[in-house]
């Protein structure tokens, strides 16, 4: 096999992976964990069943690798907003609370609510949600220019990611979006001070 | 029929209805919403399904009524333990972050996220938010002391509770208690200078 085919056989595998990670954020999103099986997801992404198990071999390993994944391209896309907004304090919270209300909370959520009251899920859950909870982390302190070693500003950081996560389940059922907004203003100058 | 004995039926019945509502709670907390069948509820209060469909018509409705239920006595908990200390704000807002970090949060949040995807349930359940959120608003409001005339204090009161959801979501999967305290008593210095 020469090395091209190679290379677009590994494309096409990647292309399938990405194809049924997408399907299943949209299914967490749409009908919630328990409408998310695996044959649901392999029908919406247009694969089929052999190739599904070929990638993942359980629901909760394609709903935590959709989840991982879903939260690596938020990340990233958090970086080129912010590196385009100009830093100041209340731009960056700002930036963080709409990164948390995205449909990346909502499919977290209910894998999180998920595992819970799943064993098997919950090995699988917990690494990963203290993966997403540092990376998270070291994120803001790198978008709000934030100095550590300073007593308070690991706290007043937490408190940051801490209470955009009660926004963002506070904005599940409805939309407050125009409450949030107030909130998020208002602590950026409380952080502002504190940082 | 005497006033004695339509005295105790009424007893029997509300000593049913609360029977129902407090197994519903102990299955949302251990077997998640799916395991939170009306049958699986039925038998784990030992009420007849009769009875039991004599006060609840629908899951949904029983499960709604038991989160009302278990709020009511939670913030009648809460006012309980808020007249024995000593009033110090970081003792308010240990208190209202321990009444979120409890069961009343891990049933609600079950119910919430089963609500998201679910429109007949939810046209309960949003009401129901609506009256817990403005309940436990107006009981922060009075434990704090906080005078909302004063510019940022209804926010301040607003930031604590979307906090504390924040930090009692970071508590369902794993043990989060100890990050917690350190977060609650950071926030709640902060808070002071506020009110």
């Amino acid at each position: 096999m020469g090395t091209e085919t190679r290379q677009r056989q590994a494309d096409r595998s990647r292309e399938t992976r990405r194809k049924l990670m997408e399907a299943t954020v949209e299914c967490l999103v749409e009908l919630g964990w328990s409408g998310t099986t695996t044959t649901v997801v392999a029908e919406r992404a247009g694969v089929s069943r052999g190739a599904q198990l070929h990638h993942f071999r359980t629901r909760g390993e394609l709903v935590a690798a959709a989840v991982e994944h879903l939260g690596a391209e938020s990340v990233q896309h958090l970086k080129e907003r912010a590196a385009r907004v100009n830093g100041s304090t209340v731009a960056v919270v700002e930036l963080i609370a709409d990164f948390y209300a995205s449909d990346l909370f909502t499919a977290a959520l209910e894998l999180w609510v998920a595992a819970r009251t799943d064993p098997d899920l919950k090995t699988v859950v917990v690494p990963l949600e203290v993966r997403l909870g540092r990376e998270t982390h070291r994120l803001a302190v790198e978008l709000l220019g934030a100095d550590e070693t300073k007593p308070g500003v690991r706290e007043a950081v937490q408190i940051t990611l801490d209470l955009v996560r009660g926004l963002a389940l506070a904005n599940q059922l409805t939309d407050d979006g125009k409450r949030r907004a107030r909130i998020v203003r208002h602590w950026a100058t409380m952080l502002e001070d504190a940082l």
